[in-house]
């Protein structure tokens, strides 16, 4: 049996928002203040960044009903960030400033929401406290649309945006086929980086041969400009209207990203590729080519912050992580995140479990080649199965009387500083 | 007292579709299949194409299910086009083949569900159909998310679109508070062609000075790159953050449009511009400009058909439309359209009145100037007290058992033809 830690702890998000990291957050606060090992709870701005800034602001000080409220409200009310730590050895002094900070603020919980890179940066962070024997438990909870996290079933937040953008390409789609006398063709640009669940996902939509999507395309099949033209113009003679899924991260056989734009691309501080502009440069290619009228809708960041229309599942599943992942520190765990694990297809019920963070930083799971067919624009009975249960039921809103949402906001009363400010010798 | 007129009807939608322009499709057909004047009740494929083609469904085989699915189906499920007819002289061959098609099926009432080309159609068979004495009653209904209607309070579709743009706004808009470290601008482009209304709705979502959207521009006022990338700064510098919605149809003080891609555009077929490629280019000029990372999201025809978040005064106002549209037309009224009257304000009532349908066809309603404030980047009290009351309420889907929406299709069963192929002089 671990000994009790007493101490403070701190919840944190990181990368970008989803529909439901705030019930993870939901899941993180209302479990510590349940546990009483855990004394003040605090919430870093920015992410990372705000613990290397020492800027905190005290959760305990929030309402029970701004709380509440976490789990209809978008994006992330803690803070988020893209900023990426590098290598115990070339950033070890912000990785000892992390441990300075939680000295400081007697900070014993670290519970960090975020992708892969933000599962490298907590583990990091618990080999170093390991290492100079600061006792402090670590545990990742797990956040992406993009459904890239390796050693869980899937990811919460991907649940919601594959609901919300599957309904908005059946109606799009509905759109395309009372118009395809004048618009024909629709294309719609998915998010998900290097990997193609989203726009998979949108396959759901699809119950009859007729319903859109007609054809999806993942950055897993590498993309052929001819074969896509072929497509479409089949589906055209055989329709009179086509509705097409893209993946903002289509690349080619030589693995270059398709799009008008390639040169004008800019790279984030991960590193990663930023993306977008495949849809505009397809539809130009569909008009050109086949010399019919083209349309393409871009839901950016709407498609992963649509609380309105979030998934019951996914949402339940995203405050259960949160809420293990306390109960894990609290009872000794340190250094996992927290997964997903599908216990049953029929019914689906889902349960968690743990993976080591090493395992999961800088991991990536791409879509299965046996989810989607051999042409690779349409997906399987696999993925139906696979993603059909984590679009189900409807999240209630907090509805103004004005007829529009309402969404909290923490009152972010600052903990007050202990150390000077942070100057590292790196960027 | 007018004569009773026993005969057939059909019912047609034209132009880009709505959440709600079904529903007024719903209320015509609910209200004919009452009236025992109507006898057969058809629907045209493709609009006014549908009727030159001679290319009806008869509506009374379809189950009441269906027709009571509408309410919750977006997009036009009678079937749609964007194809203008000219003047009676010059497309004059059409004209009398509508008419001749009518007689042909006995039809003596039109519905026409459409914007103000379609009220120019509809009013030009109304008095071809008086020109050479045949009895027939044509009456519009107001169908457009441009809201740019005259003669009419606003028009069904408007307050969906605003109610889910608003939405979205807000949900991004929190994306965009959450990352300011990284992304600091999000640009929204909304829908409205020549006319701000769309755009200008999206102020409701602001209930705070630092919400979204905290700069709005619409096409009645000239934009100036100069003052748009003065603005930014001056909010970036003041929030650290910046949410921007922009109308496709921005214009500088020459008129031009503001595009990056003004020689491609293409022209439709009611020689009306295809707008878009406004956002893509602001994007741009803000990181070249002011060197801070922006991104935009166009939500293009998914926030036209967005039922899932459609108002349910809307949906209600757009039903009684269509249903008013044949109780005035079998008491003897016809070559009007059903326009939407504002009767009282606090508490919101509106009902129903009778616009010329000459006075609607092709009039353009534009943003009253005293909407938007001083610096034209803001709404005004008055425009909330205007669009405010149209947001109201939330429509119930028909969900099905996989967490996605249910939407009804007809079944088109074919009105036999009994005219031969109809070859006009012009195309």
């Amino acid at each position: 049996m671990t000994a009790q830690l007493h101490g403070n702890a701190v919840v944190a998000q990181s990368g970008g928002p989803t529909a439901v990291i705030n019930a993870s957050a939901g899941g993180v606060i209302g479990e510590a203040l349940r546990q009483g090992l855990i004394e003040d709870l605090y919430g870093a701005n920015n992410g990372i960044l705000g613990i290397i800034q020492e800027d905190f602001f005290d959760l305990r000080a929030e309402s029970a009903d701004a709380v509440a409220g976490l789990r209809s409200t978008p994006s992330a009310a803690v803070g988020s960030c893209r900023y990426k730590l590098g290598d115990l050895i070339k950033d070890r002094d912000k990785y000892q400033r992390v441990l300075e900070v939680f000295r400081a603020h007697n900070i014993r919980y670290f519970f960090y929401i975020g992708g892969n890179d933000s599962m490298d940066t907590a583990d990091k962070v618990n080999h170093l406290a390991a290492d100079i024997g600061y006792e402090l438990r670590v545990m990742g909870v797990p956040k992406t649309i993009d459904n890239d996290l390796a050693a869980t079933d899937h990811c919460p937040g991907y649940g919601s945006v594959a609901k919300y953008l599957a309904t908005a390409v059946m109606e799009a789609g509905r759109d395309t086929e009372a118009m395809y006398t004048f618009d024909a063709v629709t294309i719609m640009e998915a998010m998900g980086r290097n990997t193609g669940w989203i726009a998979a996902a949108t396959g759901l939509a699809r119950r009859q041969e007729r319903d859109a999507p007609h054809l999806i395309y993942v950055p897993e099949i590498p993309f052929s400009v001819e074969r896509f033209l072929a497509d479409v113009r089949e589906v055209h003679r055989r329709l009179g209207w086509v509705f097409i899924v893209v993946s903002e991260g289509l690349v080619d056989a030589k693995g270059e990203y398709i799009t008008a734009q390639t040169g004008t691309l800019a790279t984030d501080a991960f590193g990663h590729r930023q993306l977008g502009g495949v849809a505009d440069f397809l539809q130009r290619l569909i008009e050109q080519e086949i010399g019919i009228k083209a349309r393409y809708n871009k839901l950016g960041t709407c498609q992963r912050n649509a609380i309105h229309f979030a998934s019951r599942t996914d949402s339940d599943e995203a405050y259960r992580c949160g809420q293990e992942a306390v109960r894990q520190a609290v009872a000794g765990t340190s250094g996992f995140m927290i997964t997903l694990v599908r216990e049953s297809e029929q019914p689906y019920r889902c349960g968690t479990g743990l993976a080591p963070l090493a395992l999961v930083a800088n991991g990536v799971k791409y879509l299965p080649r046996d989810y989607v067919d051999v042409a690779g624009t349409q997906i399987t009975p696999a993925m139906r199965q696979y993603a059909g249960p984590l679009v189900i039921g409807e999240l209630p809103l907090r509805m103004g009387a004005d007829g529009l949402p309402e969404f909290m906001r923490f009152q972010r009363q600052p903990v007050p500083r202990k150390l000077s400010a942070f100057v590292g010798k790196s960027k």
